[in-house]
């Protein structure tokens, strides 16, 4: 039987999403516990690997159960097991073939930027403290440069090996004043690839690149020209979208804080 | 020079405010960073002691400077040197006799639940869980019950001396659905009062205990009757009212995020 969770994640503590040697990692203590549950080793396949301090809202992942079992009972179970900075919204069972990876159309990250002057003895474990003001209107042209299809290169992590590194943007907006949230949704993304349009975006907000930057960057794919990327805290995998054959629920069109899609 | 600021905090990671041995404590914390400015130990004074692992929005506390300084300068200061999770929301200069806990009209607290069925990976540093819907109408009407004076020996921490534990409580209600937050404001608080306060009107949200258990917990004032204290993690200090003289500032009437009072 092959299960689907839906995952909620406060990223602070772990070492991103992927089971490392040595590190924490969210990945590894969902593991533990779906061992503990059903007494055998079980390997979990997420939508995509977040770095680490990133957290998510709609991250999904699926594993192939040894036994039949209830998908509510097993997410009361895993959640009484789960550390509190991890959490499963929802569990439901899917087709034998159901790759969160593969399957995923859509992937919907928010990143959240402070943009006071004071920093927040709350916030700061979830955006980017930025004390002098970005000019919107600047960030919101950098950011409708990515829409489309375009080669991310530049947006890359050097050492990582991908087939390709073009990559299709469908939404790119800033939203907000004081407390801003940049929504991106993708085919898929590079490492590091949100983070690093973030921060290419931010130096054209503070007046250091023009707009067109941004546009130079994606036809030249050079690294070395994009800023370093912004810090992970302020990223969000917001959710993920899956075809709809078979009744797949969509991620609603809205932002909203706490919403994800699900395979059914 | 005498300095009041008006601080913020998460207090997850501290045994409170008050400074205690052994243990780590928001008030060492800013003592820690006044004494590096000043090269001299200075003793912070605060408007009311906040229990290990409750928050603040609205905190004052007051010093009294070794040397005239600028009050922007030194905010700027202190919050480059305290950690992430206190922070300075303002600084300026008082009269010599200002007592924060002494000269406090109004203290306002917040206590926030969330009642959902599902527990949030987020919110758990911030709210206390509670599966079961509560019975919001019944719980309007506990919290009617505590408006006025009354005795509130029953809701207190048993060892502590007191001079009196007769206090005023000017506003107190619940706001909310699912993500409820329990607004009180009072002449002041006895220790653990709040969150002794909001278990008993839990009681009566979940049918455990009627609408006049409030009634006669007030009236009996027996301690042993009223329920064990609802957890820290719900409760904000978010603001403290000083008289009007002199221009003195006062906490908004509205409730909101990140708002508190501070002496002029």
């Amino acid at each position: 039987m092959r299960v689907a969770l839906l995952l909620e994640y406060d990223g602070t503590a772990y070492a991103g999403w992927q089971v490392q040697a040595g590190h924490d990692s969210v990945q590894a203590r969902i593991e533990q516990a779906l061992n503990r549950l059903f007494g055998t080793p079980i390997r979990l396949a997420a939508a995509g690997r977040t770095d680490a301090g990133v957290h998510a809202l709609g991250q999904v992942a699926a594993f192939d159960a040894p036994r039949h079992c209830e998908t509510a009972e097993l997410q009361r179970a895993l959640n009484a097991l789960l550390p509190p900075d991890i959490a499963v919204r929802q569990a439901r069972e899917v087709a034998a073939s159901f790759n969160p990876r593969r399957d995923a159309q859509v992937r919907i990250y928010e990143y959240r930027i402070r943009n006071r002057p004071l920093r927040s003895a709350f916030g700061y474990r979830y955006a980017w403290h930025l004390r002098e003001p970005l000019d919107l209107e600047l960030m919101g042209a950098a950011a409708r440069e990515f829409l489309g299809e375009h080669d991310f290169a530049a947006f890359r992590t050097l050492g990582t090996q991908v087939r390709s590194t073009v990559r299709r943007i469908y939404q790119s907006e800033w939203r907000g004043r004081d407390d801003l949230v940049y929504r991106v949704e993708g085919s898929s993304f590079l490492r590091r690839m949100v983070r690093t349009m973030v921060a290419a975006m931010v130096e054209v907000g503070r007046h250091r690149q023009p707009v067109a930057s941004i546009r130079a960057l994606l036809r030249e794919g050079e690294r070395a020209q994009a800023p370093a990327a912004a810090p992970p805290c302020g990223l969000f995998l917001v959710g993920v979208r899956y075809p709809l054959r078979a009744g797949l629920d969509c991620a609603p069109p809205c932002s909203s804080k706490h919403w994800g899609a699900m395979p059914d």
